[in-house]
């Protein structure tokens, strides 16, 4: 997994294996289908036109959130506050955090990088907004927050008004804090296949931010900004409109669970390729039908399943932290030594078991990219 | 997961989260533990007294592996040609390779190392060998290599007899290589819970081994080392006398998932503790039964299951990347910001998630170790 910028310019196949890959072409492809998709997406909802802001937790890479901005996203998200100073060393100018930023120690981080930057971040305790309106008013900043909404994760978020109405207040109560609009992200409905049980769910998922939004500005606290969404209900948050910022992360790279959801209610699938592979090399064969992969737990995540064969879209089975099996009648052309590319079952916690992209083109390995923010959940 | 030098003497409380602890003082008593188990083994198979080799897979630090040769043990293991890099840099002298090593870049790698320090490495193929040998030989290295037996875990290694006839033959024509014995190691029965069921298996597994073993030294090839056996098996592997070297390698940090096995007949527990620990922090209540922590896939491994809470033992549920839950009674006392530790259910994945060991004794951060070999798969 090092880094092998001696082999720019070589065939790929030349890599020491197990190595993360990034088919140069189709990354740019999948970049220019989201501007494509989401600018020229009728601006339907009352607040204002439809924004993107990708999220890094894909890519974990600030050369890759350049791009998406060069491609006219408004800038990026982050999972955490450690991936989120990365970005920022990396240049990226305007960040939203996904997640809570809890502790007087990462409040204070987080005044810093807002000095540096334009940043956000989702809160939903009143503890939390008291706490960061402290470290914002030492800091002499201006911190935007927006409230998270749980509609239908059942994770973190307001349960509903009255939660929000609770949090809003005491967002109110102080002058370092901005209160900007709310955040409504389901994560587990990304990745129904069918489009229509997938409507169904984006459905329900913003008649309950609708509602918390509603009930805001009935009291007249504006809610500028509604966040959410994902690469799963893009096509549905464009048509719903109830969003006015994506933000979309798998697109980049898709993954082999991405790859299997319809796009269209004629199971077209969407217009997104898959440009992450993990090179790996067949290193036993002690059976005609069995080849073994230097690909186990550490170089593809298991939390989604295992990786696909990118040439036949057959699983392979895990077999340790070094290994995984290649079973059946797939084993029996493939020789020791052989090179062999893996689709992961889920690109966000693959590459965060990476420490560089190895970017490919024609066959042949352009560039290598680190991945910055790599291991960066603090 | 960023290293957090600047807290050293404050207490652990202090960290910003994830963080991955270990207990100085049981990590100490672990490695004090094997040395007092296997150097007090009788001698019993017909080789040689009992030497062990601790597996580096576990804790990537050549600076463990040095605490550990410092106890006794003959040398260490390591999973891959990139890690053993990392150990040798790290001035480990004696590293055994338990997975073959593919293709003629790597080769040269190894006879580079090699050329450094002592080295050794497993081969169950006749190409592959041919390839170490024509690189030993370029190099002017003469490299010792064992034949990996495949023991039951339907992976890598020779499938019998005849094959490990193959690969010693290779072997035997290039005077690059050293034949130095066979490795078996079986994986899946290390876990097995009940130790008269883990025995059989351990049983079966040295009964494949032996036969392998016996055919060739029928032949007048002599196999001075049997290199096998893990945390699971030990007791087994002492008691059968088969293995005269031992690969242990979760004992210095246990987790979960081995902390679960019995012992002895009478359902004792290893006399190895839980030295390794995620530190999380409670970032959202929205319910009083639902605290979430700010542990998911990124900061924990997935493959062998959720980890649990280090007070109750109770599995925490994983909530995507980021995130983990605790549900129920068990979350109603746990405001948000405190902190709460994991034990991992996988201490070898969950480290290769981590870029260093925040070490804590008496509460107080002590020092912090880089994880040098982390995601070195190549």
């Amino acid at each position: 997994m090092t880094a092998q910028r001696e082999r720019i310019g070589q065939p790929v196949d030349a890599l020491d294996t197990p190595v993360l890959l990034v088919d140069a072409a189709l990354l740019e492809r999948n970049i220019e289908a989201m501007r494509a998709l989401v600018l020229a997406a009728p601006g339907r909802n009352s607040h204002a036109a439809v924004a993107y802001r990708p999220h890094t937790k894909s890519h974990k890479s600030p050369l890759i959130a350049k791009m998406q901005i060069a491609a006219g996203a408004r800038g990026v998200c982050c999972a955490k506050l450690g991936e989120a100073e990365v970005m920022v060393a990396g240049g990226v100018p305007d960040i939203h955090i996904t997640t809570a930023v809890v502790g007087r120690s990462k409040a204070e981080r987080l005044m810093r990088l807002a000095a540096a930057a334009r940043v956000s971040v989702v809160v939903d305790d009143t503890e939390n907004v008291a706490a960061l309106a402290a470290a914002a008013t030492a800091a002499g900043i201006t911190l935007d927050v927006l409230v998270e909404v749980d509609v239908g994760q059942a994770r973190c978020g307001v349960q509903g008004v009255e939660q929000a109405l609770a949090v809003t207040d005491a967002i109110g109560r102080s002058r370092a804090l901005r209160f900007r609009g709310l955040q409504g992200y389901q994560g587990r409905l990304q990745s129904i296949v069918e489009l229509a049980a997938r409507r169904t769910a984006v459905t329900e998922a913003m008649d309950k931010l609708t509602r918390v939004r509603d009930a805001l500005e009935s009291r007249g606290i504006a809610c500028e900004v509604l966040t959410g969404g994902g690469t799963g209900s893009l096509p549905l948050d464009l048509e719903q409109g109830v969003l006015n910022e994506l933000q979309p992360g798998s697109y980049v790279f898709m993954d082999s669970t991405y790859r299997q959801i319809d796009w269209t209610a004629r199971a077209e699938r969407t217009p997104f390729a898959n440009a992450l592979t993990v090179l790996a090399c067949v290193v036993s064969r002690p059976l005609a039908e069995r080849a073994v992969l230097d690909v186990g737990w550490k170089a593809a995540s298991s939390d989604s399943g295992p990786p696909v064969l990118k040439s036949s879209g057959a699983a392979i089975e895990f077999a340790g932290d070094e290994h995984g099996i290649i079973h059946g009648a797939a084993a029996v052309a493939r020789q020791v030594g052989a090179k062999v590319e893996l689709i992961p079952s889920h690109c966000d916690t693959t590459v965060n078991l990476h420490d560089a992209f190895h970017l490919v083109r024609n066959g042949v390995l352009e560039d290598v990219w680190p991945i910055a923010a790599r291991g960066r959940s603090d």
